[in-house]
């Protein structure tokens, strides 16, 4: 997995960066930011991302001779999106893409609008005695001549004489990559959509992204519609476990799921399914494999192996979702078993792996997913966590909905966050918990050991009547008949330690100290509305300066938003598995060691 | 079209052929029927195919860099799959396929047996938490080792973590192409089949072929189940002009035949239709439109355009073919909108455009197709010949079926060949009008503008009193009640003029003369039962001697074979279009001239 990176820098920019062998020199200017110009995104067919190798050499390919004259080949122009790099190379870039259209999506991060659908409109010579060319090769002459390459199948060649001949032979052809979705009569390149779905285990996030503008156009959010076959991903593999019946029940639930989010935001924007032509969906491996009705019962035991893991381009038709008929789904690739297209999706979202900046990046709910590096090398691995953040297992706790007890601060008294305001607290959810046991810590009111102390241990501590004792075991009171018990802590406990541990053992891989970190990304549902400090206090995450730990929020659906929208980050996004090292922690003998050092809480200093 | 044409020589062979500009060199040597070594068929994977280029250059490719060490490539070692001829040069073929295993096909051609669908046992190495490859990734892996790229639909995918599981990693991974079509437990690298269909306008035949050893397993034909909605492919366009639901009809009445035929195969031969991988198809265009439910329309009507002339693969499953639901349907491009596919499969039979003999390649029927040239140049055109030489239109015509004459000779008497034996005539066919014609030339009953004489013409004839008049048109009575007329006589000088002006005006765009013609095909149904010297009487055919004038059979359904039993062979079919001229007569002035220079029938010496 580990490759020998070779150095290209690009001139007039004296930018250098470092890549596997066999990357292509457009591919390597894009992972740093730089946009080498191009209408054709990188396949090669439109001949405007030249550039000249000045040292190091790159051969001609046929794509060269094509688009290139001989005296240009000769004095050492490329064609940047098909020259791999397979020795140290620098190179002059003649032309950047100009005002290129962009948004700001993910991390702050700047994205240039070139979905991978393309429309583009057409007025066709009318054929004669003298030009008798096929309607799809006269179709594929047109697109040629303007920079696309063509590959149409029978569906869609089934439209073709009809529509040529009524629209006059003025038409628009939609592209999905190479792959010819529609012919559409007319110029109807402005209304062009896409749809981008994050599908959770737990809930669905489904965003109408209108790829001529970049915007979204609608977003509607809803609960997975196999939640009635169990509330995680390996209740889902057990019901799939029943036979391919129960795995095309579970199939079903998750496309009408999502048809049901792609009805609402048709009305909600007005607009036709057949102008939506792809969906990017992310989601952990077992989401993908239900998705595609493909059993993933091997995800759940040793030694963890999926029946897939790449980006798979699949028909709409074959899938069942109601987009255009002859529309794709695709998806993003995953890292491991348990670190899927949502971590990549977010990865891709965040910028790691491809800058210089050193991050951390922790999807924290049953698995901890974790992502460690930079540029120079990047770790992932997943730790089980247990359903303590989820507010499962714990004494008091629940979901994170109406009346559940959110954010903990106790000085002299104790406050509360109870997500819906002003109703009573009914319980305590995930960052709550963590609020929790992070201010008793800060109190001391819990030991560095995870003891809580009972109220004669600490007589005149002006807490010291919330400390109680429930069945015997100590507890201290939060609200009326709301909770934290010694055995939640230790829930707790068990759940941070495992995803301390994942991530002491990516850093003791890649010889990083917390001190050489720049930035720790709190991602998912979950790790959005955690309070930073409090993951600092526990000890979840390494200690560095509270205004290094961010949270990311849906960075797998900024992540599914931005692979929509950018032919050139979905590609970077599918180089990620050779880019990142899958570690899997289980059997390794570190994590053990490693686990029982975390299972404490770290000793802190600065801590207000 | 016409390009500058590459010098390419192969040695140790001193073998030289002229190509167009991107051929491969790999394509160039199997052109002229040099098999370099490949095991992957020209797919870039296995490496086995490098030659050492020794004059002129091309480029080191992304698979050259793979698969060969830089000391070679250094050297001019290329893949020969790879490596596109762009200037002359001149190569080293280290090694030829080794006994190969192959099969004599079509007009005496060897074809090397190795078809787009392979197979290929695999004992993987069983998952666990060293080597955590999903199923699709350890698949790929272990086809790559044996040079084999792969790519996986959903379908397959959803067989393949219990296939593997159930067979303890031991399994059959099916390719066609890079397609995995299947993955079937054990060793069943035995068992693999393919069907070749010609499906013409009346007849389909289809003959199940052995994949591994090239042998026929069983042949069936039948009548085209479309034949309730018109007799011709006008008649059935025309039906199709109804609107999208008769183009459905036309459709499901097709491939109904083409399961029955499928059903009957695989009861013969004893055969599993999963066992069936692929499916290579030839026809004329409108067949092929109408298999896919493609509207045929454009093709009628000025300025004749049909939706696609393309080689398409489309998955068995989409076109409702009763072979492996993974399988494909394969079929050959074709050459104008009335040069299909069949015409483009009897070119790849019979080796036409690719030797140097000068030969000329005629399928008669409603429409002459024709093919003329050699390995230097070919053009191709279709002649409108009407329905005379279906025996439509003929006063006494049927089709060729019991008790229709299919053979005439005349000398002082008359003998008959009618179909069905010892039955009483009851009409004449095609060969049968068109020997009657030629043996009234030939006993003088015809004069050479097409008159008849009529008996008080020639009172001391011996065949005088069949000289007969019917209707006040005069006639030759050839069995009782069965006579050929004057305007019958009339109707084949239309018809054979039409086609013999199509091969002069090729004859003539070539500059050629009949002198320097080494052979001339007789192709189609029709074709074969033609008695050559009366085509050559009737002017139908260029003044040659006889033993060059040779019927090759269904050579439409011995390419489709051939296309399937090679991969190479198929290639070369696929490039036919770009190596074939085509003419469009309509509009030609020199085709009406032509025209009236060739109605009557010719004065030949040494007719005997």
């Amino acid at each position: 997995m580990i490759q020998r990176k070779l150095e290209v820098t690009y001139r007039p920019f004296d930018r250098t960066t470092r890549v596997p062998p066999g990357t292509t020199v457009f591919s390597a200017a894009h992972w740093i930011g730089l946009p080498i110009d191009s209408t054709c995104g990188g396949r090669g067919t439109c001949g405007k991302c030249k550039v000249r190798v000045l040292e190091g050499g790159t051969e001609a390919t046929t794509a060269d001779h094509r688009q290139l004259r001989k005296d240009e080949t000769d004095n050492g122009w490329r064609l940047s999106c098909q020259a791999r790099i397979y020795e140290d190379l620098t190179c002059e870039v003649p032309q950047l893409l100009r005002v290129p259209k962009a948004a700001t999506m993910g991390l702050s991060r700047l994205v240039i609008i070139d979905p991978n659908v393309r429309k583009v409109y057409l007025e066709l010579a009318e054929p004669d005695l003298e030009d008798q060319r096929s309607d799809v090769t006269r179709l594929r002459d047109a697109l040629t001549a303007e920079g696309h390459d063509m590959a149409a199948g029978v569906a869609v060649l089934r439209t073709l004489p009809m529509t040529l001949r009524d629209a006059g032979f003025k038409v628009t052809a939609v592209l999905a990559g190479e792959q010819l979705v529609a012919i559409e009569p007319g110029d109807t390149t402005e209304e062009c959509f896409g749809v981008a779905f994050d599908v959770g285990t737990t809930t669905l996030v489904g965003t109408l992204m209108n790829l001529r503008t970049g915007m979204a156009a609608a977003v509607r959010s809803t609960l997975n519609g196999q939640a009635p076959f169990g509330a995680d991903v390996i209740s889902r593999i057990s019901h799939a476990m029943n036979g391919p019946e129960s795995v095309d029940e579970l199939r079903n639930a998750v496309v009408a799921t999502m048809n049901g989010i792609l009805d609402e935001l048709y009305a909600e924007a007005n607009v036709k399914p057949e102008r939506t032509y792809e969906a990017v969906v992310v989601g952990n491996v077992t989401m993908l494999h239900l998705l595609f009705g493909i059993d993933p019962t091997p995800i759940s035991m040793m030694p963890f192996t999926p029946a897939f893991m790449d980006a798979l381009s699949v028909p709409a038709r074959e899938v069942g979702l109601r987009i255009h008929p002859g529309g794709y789904v695709q998806t993003l690739p995953a890292l491991g078993a348990y670190v899927g297209a949502d971590i990549v999706s977010g990865v891709l979202a965040t910028g790691i792996a491809r800058e210089d900046k050193m991050r951390v990046f922790v999807d924290v709910g049953t698995n901890g997913e974790i992502v460690i590096g930079s540029s120079q090398r990047t770790l992932a691995t997943a730790a089980p966590a247990g359903p303590a953040f989820e507010g499962s297992q714990i004494k008091c706790g629940m979901r994170a909905t109406d009346g559940a007890i959110e954010g903990v601060q106790l000085s002299d008294r104790v406050e509360l966050q109870v997500i819906g305001g002003d109703v009573p607290a009914q319980g305590l959810c995930g960052s709550g918990l963590v609020d929790a046991v992070a201010q008793l810590l800060n109190v001391g009111l819990l030991d560095h050991s995870g003891r809580m102390l009972a109220a004669t241990d600490a007589p005149n501590h002006p807490l010291a009547d919330r400390l109680i004792e429930v069945e015997g075991v100590r507890a201290f009171l939060l609200a009326d008949g709301v909770y934290l018990s010694q055995r939640d802590v230790r829930e707790l406990q068990f759940a941070k330690g495992s995803i301390a541990t994942g991530i002491k053992v990516l850093m003791d891989i890649l010889g990083v100290q917390a001190s050489d970190l720049d930035e720790i990304f709190l991602g998912g549902s979950f790790g959005s509305y955690l309070n930073p400090e409090s993951a600092k206090i526990i000890g979840l995450v390494p200690p560095v300066d509270v205004d290094k730990i961010i949270a990311v929020g849906n960075s797998a659906g900024e992540g599914a938003k931005i692979a929509l929208l950018s032919y050139r980050e979905r590609q970077v996004a599918f180089e990620l598995p050779t880019r990142i090292e899958y570690v899997e922690l289980s059997g390794r003998s570190d994590f053990n060691d490693a686990f029982v050092s975390v299972l404490g809480f770290p000793h802190l200093e600065l801590v207000s």
